[in-house]
């Protein structure tokens, strides 16, 4: 019997890949805080299942394409967190896909996904529907936890 | 017999919304850091009860406003720390508000209003004057705490 | 008897009133970080005893004087590491000074002064050295609870 | 018998001398966030030993370069991961070497080396391969530790 594996990675970005913190001007939102060591668990787990970002920061667009578009090369989707939850049931199927979120709204898809996971910093209505927490805080190589995790636990018997 | 709900809920700007803390150039304060999760909270307790920040930083106001009012669509009030309580008794009544905030002068507020609330990281002034103290840091989701608090406490049975 | 009392109190700024963190980018050192509340202390203290802030940090003074100058109206010297004790000790006598430093070089100084402070996160050899150490880490609020300490402890009975 | 001492002292910089944080804004990579104490800790050092500054960050070469050349007088090679252990083999003999870095795939050199050294918030896997963990987190002074407990074990009994 195979062993049931997520056919798709789909990751939040604030709060996941950054601090979740917004530096503002008196121009606006200007900067975000991308952690270390993430970019090095993305490559490592792209070779086994495909990956995704999502997004609900409209004004933050910009900076959060900058990153994860143009300097780490993958897909990133602006969907709103009121329609998240639909438009992962529809175009990829709840069941199928491991999730990772940190939000007061992502907590329902971390509990209906195939598998969850939630930075220990989450929410804790987050912490508690993921079915794992990384030890890293998000920032800080909560999303390199989060692939060596799933490459363990799914690809491999051992990293 | 009707509980009491507090009329207005005030939340200070600076060690709440955000870290507190000031990025400075040799032009001056340019930064604030903004914390992920709050704007969430306060769209869910607009619902119940009306919103009002208010700042003592003239300095840093362009920033704070650009936050508060432009992108979170908000109500922003310039008041120093030596006239807010007068201030707030006058327009609000002290008895009839939920207040939060952070600093050694925010103490007496926390004490006189209807309900006061201060982060995890306030200063220990406030946070011994406070009703509830939230789990969460300041820029780090304290304010969403507040809100969920707030809406559990006086607005519904659960959330 | 009369209790002594210090006649100056002396800070240093990186690592006291900020984070000791530098910003950098590819222009060089750019931002500091300053904390909250530690002007409010600032403003109590200077009622009782003269303050003195003294930096090392030549290519971010600019930063620096913008904060403690101009926007706090304190006094600001440059003096290295190296010249900072004799500097103290012609000038003000080390014996009559209260002082707040955070390095390894400050731990002589700390010693050697009539009364000697460390932020909780300043190098250990600052704090074995120290006669009173802050619960605040700097750039989160260090110096009030140093001004607040010495207003007790000095100049007041209670606060 | 005389004690063996390392010949050089090579420092991974992103995570090592910096919070490991990157800030974006829509224009992409601008500012790394560097510690207190670190460069003390390195003229300490640097009469004791030759240093060497590697890192892997083309994109923000410009940024590191500015800090650790520009500012600090140091050399800086850009090598990136997967050639490092080979050009430090080559160039200095892993036997021969102290190094500190922080990330994943430093922990085969911290292995390999005379002398491995890693923050205190390094990545577990760097953590399990060194010979001493510093007290201090990564731009917090993670640097001068390393320096200081260099300096005590190789080149002087006390310091």
């Amino acid at each position: 019997m195979k062993k049931k594996q997520p056919s798709t990675f789909i990751l939040d970005v604030d709060g996941v890949m950054t601090t979740g913190q917004f530096v503002y001007s008196d121009q606006g939102k200007l900067f975000k805080v991308f952690g270390p060591h993430d970019n090095d668990g993305i490559k490592m787990l792209q070779k086994h299942v495909a990956i995704l970002f999502i997004t609900a920061d409209k004004r933050g667009f910009g900076i959060t394409k900058k990153r994860i578009v143009d300097d780490m090369g993958q897909q990133l989707m602006l969907v709103n967190e009121y329609e998240r939850m639909e438009f992962i049931e529809k175009k990829y199927g709840l069941k199928n896909i491991a999730y990772m979120g940190d939000g007061y709204h992502d907590a329902q898809i971390l509990k209906a996904c195939f598998y969850g996971i939630a930075p220990v910093n989450a929410r804790f209505e987050a912490i508690r529907s993921a079915d794992f927490v990384t030890p890293s805080r998000s920032g800080e190589g909560a999303v390199l936890d989060a692939c060596l995790h799933l490459i363990e636990l799914f690809f491999h018997r051992e990293i």
